[in-house]
């Protein structure tokens, strides 16, 4: 049974041309390397980078792992522009190459930053043994895209990690960590960046975590329904601004009446407060102590990665929270807060700290080095996924 | 209990600067419209498109659906480059910014084609009445991202699909569509430029499409051991090349031996070779038609987009489907062959057409305008989902 049907359409994206190249280019080329490869990590953990450009007049690398400033490379005879860095310390590093003074990303490596405002490629340097946060030959979880009902009749996309184990025709049950990024920062960014799902396959295959659920949500919300209401896309407004709290305080009500009702719906969850935590990086950070003040009757385990709260706010809007440190303390299994002491937010976290203790609020601090970085992303994450819901 | 830890590390990457930059500029700006907004789309469908880059000398648009050539765009008084495009036609397109000769991705733009070889961003542009790949207020399949053992002890990561009312505890088998990607894409471009998660919610929803689970794996299974384990991560060799040939089988082999056990193990599926279709693009039409001819024990649908084999392979390699068509034809259940009519592959195809119409083996065709192009694709989709399992 033949069924032929002819359409024409204008208008239509030609990948001919560039599969055409491609082909071209490979016949063109010996079988072994035919193409450009970029990044390599030597067995010594120096890092190659190539970047295909005859006509170029200048191009670095940069990325602030890498050096000082933007670094040169050095263009061979047929037009690839080369350098070589490191020894680089194993861990996750952001680049992009500079060609006559314009940040691209590098053609030749499909890893990249999920990012709505930058666009740069990543290098995961691996250890001379396996990372914590490196795939290893441990059971793996796996990490699901969903589709939610937001506000405004918006739909949300969130992802949820589900641990090695949970087999989709069992009755147990799990613990749930609400993990949310940070400014300009997509839901994919503890996925794709902070490679959480690793790290959890890995910890659990230890015994060091107990399987739990992770779910991770956009946490811009105003940017979603300009997306898909049409409008322009508002950008983050400054921290602890009037707007920055109402919007905080939109993205909770979705978070509590949206994201949470459709995940213990849709997973095998323990929908109650000693089985639910909640975590966050930078702007996540702030989301995560305000939602989590707002709705003690929701959570119990906090985790404030690299952000803090003001104190004036802390005084006129939790003022049940300060005045009460016994009742507070009994109520929360675990207030943690980390900052780098690099990073920019380094003092406004340590004055938050030394709040807390004023109004003798437990909490449990990190201080590691660097600044505002996913590489200290991951150690939180790391140190933090160890103390839940135990 | 307060626990305080210090650590320093060196070579840390850092957000910092770039995280107080966006700050920065934020406080700069008027808090509606901070940033840059590109690409909108406007209530016409022309597409407005912008990038700041006030020190650049000339700026264009490239993007095939855009223009015969690339479009120069014009400088503000602020340093914004702007262009506006269109009407429009609805549908999935590509494209980049031309700055001063070097081609970059939007920086505003979190769309992105998932490509090993070039980067570019990604625009959907919806139609005045919602297309069949846009997101529509129906039940939601997921999209779980799962990690398999593969070839070499490597570990492989395929994407899956899931339909809405795959309820986790209820006891309902599904059919299973492999759905295998081009040269060069990675295993998302189904679902990030396919949209066959959405395609497939709508057609369920319309009761056009069988609920049925949906299979994305990797298609260059030497990069992934490369990568893995070390050394150079080679291109894709030439098609019908012998190096391709023996490429094809070794995919073939990663998927029979590991990716379908792994898939009916973790899921409620219908094991049997009535209930697994096998389709590809481009490339992954190669491996789609070829993996399906070596097992027609276990696939008795076959979708083959903007893909064919050479009838010397048909003659030499499956000789027992040629020489036997009317067992061939009992055995199939659906030989799809598409193709558009400016794609550089359409005479290939056509022979191949030809050729099994000259052999009496039965198939399904459709010859569509435009080229080797993921509009293209998104059509395939839409009607070869509409066919299988029925």
């Amino acid at each position: 049974m033949k069924h032929s049907m002819y359409r024409t359409t204008v208008l239509r994206l030609f990948f001919t041309c560039l599969t055409l190249c491609l082909f071209l280019f490979v016949k063109a080329q010996p079988p072994t390397g035919p193409f450009v490869m970029s990044p390599r990590v030597l067995s010594d953990k120096k890092v190659a980078f190539s970047y295909l450009a005859p006509s170029a007049k200048e191009v670095k690398l940069a990325g602030g792992g890498f050096g000082a400033s933007d670094v040169p490379m050095i263009k061979d005879s047929i037009g690839t522009w080369r350098v070589t860095v490191g020894p680089v310390i194993p861990d996750i590093y952001s680049y992009n190459f500079v060609v006559d003074g314009v940040r691209v990303m590098d053609p030749a490596n499909e890893y990249f930053f999920p990012n709505e405002r930058f666009k740069s490629s990543l290098l995961d340097v691996p250890g001379f043994t396996p990372l914590i946060s490196a795939v290893r030959d441990v059971p793996h979880g796996s990490v699901n895209y969903e589709y939610y009902t937001s506000v405004e009749g918006t739909t949300g996309t969130v992802l949820v990690y589900t641990p090695p184990g949970y087999d989709k025709n069992s009755s147990e049950k799990y613990p749930v960590f609400y993990l949310i990024s940070g400014t300009t920062d997509t839901e994919e960014a503890f996925f794709k960046v902070g490679n959480v799902n690793f790290i959890l396959d890995n910890l659990i295959a230890e015994g060091k975590a107990k399987p739990m659920i992770v779910v991770m949500p956009y946490g811009n919300i105003e940017a979603r329904i300009a997306e898909q209401k049409g409008g322009a896309k508002p950008a983050d407004p400054v921290r602890d601004s009037p707007d920055a709290i109402t919007r905080m305080r939109r993205f909770e009500q979705d978070l509590t009446k949206n994201v949470i009702p459709f995940v213990d719906k849709a997973y095998r969850t323990i929908p109650d407060r000693d089985n639910r935590a909640i975590g966050g990086f930078s702007r996540g950070g702030g989301q995560t102590l305000r939602t989590a003040f707002w709705n003690l009757d929701k959570f119990s385990w906090i985790c404030a990665y690299s952000a803090n709260l003001p104190s004036d706010e802390m005084e006129s809007t939790y003022a049940s929270i300060v005045s009460n440190p016994e009742s507070t303390n009994k109520q929360l299994n675990l207030l943690w807060v980390s900052v780098g002491n690099e990073d920019f937010l380094y003092n406004d976290v340590a004055s938050f700290l030394n709040y807390l203790k004023s109004k003798k609020i437990n909490y449990e601090s990190l201080i590691t080095g660097g600044g505002h970085t996913w590489m200290n992303v991951r150690t939180y994450l790391t140190e933090t996924t160890q103390l839940l819901f135990k």
